[in-house]
């Protein structure tokens, strides 16, 4: 079993409130189904969407004033309205998508999913169906509304299910030994190794200079799955085939997490 | 706790594929923001949307090949943009609605509900929002995929949580002596008793020469609700005020089903 992450800055234009990047969304519609992988899990995150209205409503933060209640609502509507943009594209691609609302079966205490219920993922799999979930507004039990990102949701998912390789898809082409766009002799680390003792404070170390995308959390989150011997690949989805040859196992430009 | 349930002929019109019935939708919008009935469970139907896309793909039958597995993404994804509509419309009149897809969490056994996790909907209604679920198409463990009616997701609803009263809302008064399209002197019941035994046959017989609108499977399905002590009001929506006296608590025109 595979999964597939399509981070927000692909799925979306991440400047533009609520406006899709149709173009990339078709063309990966075309290389998941190329690529034929089946059975596939894909998580999206949410870019343009999801992120102003959160942002307008402090969610991620939890309950301060009650005017956050429908902002909760609203971010969960915004996120589902990019998914059924993904979903069709994917269909109309021969991909047998079906939609997964995360907030409707998943509780966060203190941000964190402690159990998740994946029956319902494991017998959408089972009927040949490709489950699409994404970041989402949810309960929380400490703070009574959080934001689950899609990279946590990711995790949750490979370590609960029977899952061999995840494939985080973003902007840029993986791990750098420093900021591509601020140092000229960055250099793509095509294996980066986790320490054994899970230090993560050591990967905190290397990853310091490099600035983009957030790679570090994106690093650290994907640690729990390494550990369990998931193969971690990280590569660039806005550029042509890079998903596909990842999703087929080929080798790609990326880079490798490994215990 | 309240539930309403509105019917697929109140919140579409019913033979134009993919049309809202906007007016019933924000006119009621309004009356449930003006009732102030907290908590509150809103369920609606497919109508136009669901149903047309559910027959041309047949399954409510259950699986039989393979171009059926989209048609049950598709009938999913209908559901959800009526549902958007909807929850948008409420949101704009002051209620808290939040979306919960019962595909996402509710998997059936013969095209019946056996066990269902609530803790999401107990949750969203502590934090103050109006769960609203609809009528979906959801997995199952015997025939691979089913229609999940919204009249038999109510009586789960109201069976599993402490709820005090159902309203049914549809586009007729309720439950009448014969049909009145046909009968000039149908008479509306007011009070629908049913068999102290559950005697199935006996509401049959009571029902046979009413034809609108399914009623007699509605109340069959509300039967269990009935049984376990909870007040069953049966009102026409698509009249202005029923279902906000409805929700009061009112005396309205409508069916009252009872022991």
């Amino acid at each position: 079993m595979l999964i597939l992450k399509l981070g927000g800055s692909v799925v979306t234009h991440k400047d533009k409130p609520f406006t899709p990047h149709i173009d990339n969304i078709t063309r990966l519609a075309a290389e998941i189904a190329e690529a034929d992988a089946q059975p596939l899990i894909l998580v999206h995150g949410g870019g343009s969407y999801g992120h102003p209205v959160a942002t307008e409503y402090g969610i991620a933060e939890g309950y301060r004033e009650p005017r956050q209640i429908t902002g909760v609502s609203k971010t969960h509507q915004a996120m589902m309205e990019l998914n059924g943009i993904i979903v069709r594209e994917l269909l109309d691609a021969g991909v047998p998508a079906f939609a997964v609302s995360p907030s409707s079966f998943i509780v966060t205490e203190g941000r964190r999913i402690i159990d998740i219920d994946l029956h319902v993922v494991e017998r959408l799999i089972e009927s040949g169906l490709v489950p699409v979930l994404y970041g989402d507004a949810v309960l929380d039990t400490m703070q009574r509304f959080a934001i689950l990102s899609g990279d946590q949701l990711v995790v949750k998912l490979a370590t609960g299910l029977e899952v061999e390789r995840v494939v985080l898809g973003s902007d840029v082409d993986g791990v750098f030994t420093a900021d591509p766009k601020l140092v000229e002799d960055a250099r793509l680390i095509e294996e980066f190794s986790l320490s054994n003792h899970g230090d993560e404070a050591k990967i905190g170390d290397a990853l310091d200079t490099d600035v983009t995308g957030g790679m570090l959390g994106k690093v650290l989150e994907a640690a729990e799955a390494v550990e369990a011997g998931i193969e971690v690949v990280m590569v660039n989805a806005t550029v042509d085939g890079r998903v596909r040859a990842a999703l087929r196992g080929e080798n790609v430009i990326g880079t490798r997490l490994k215990r």
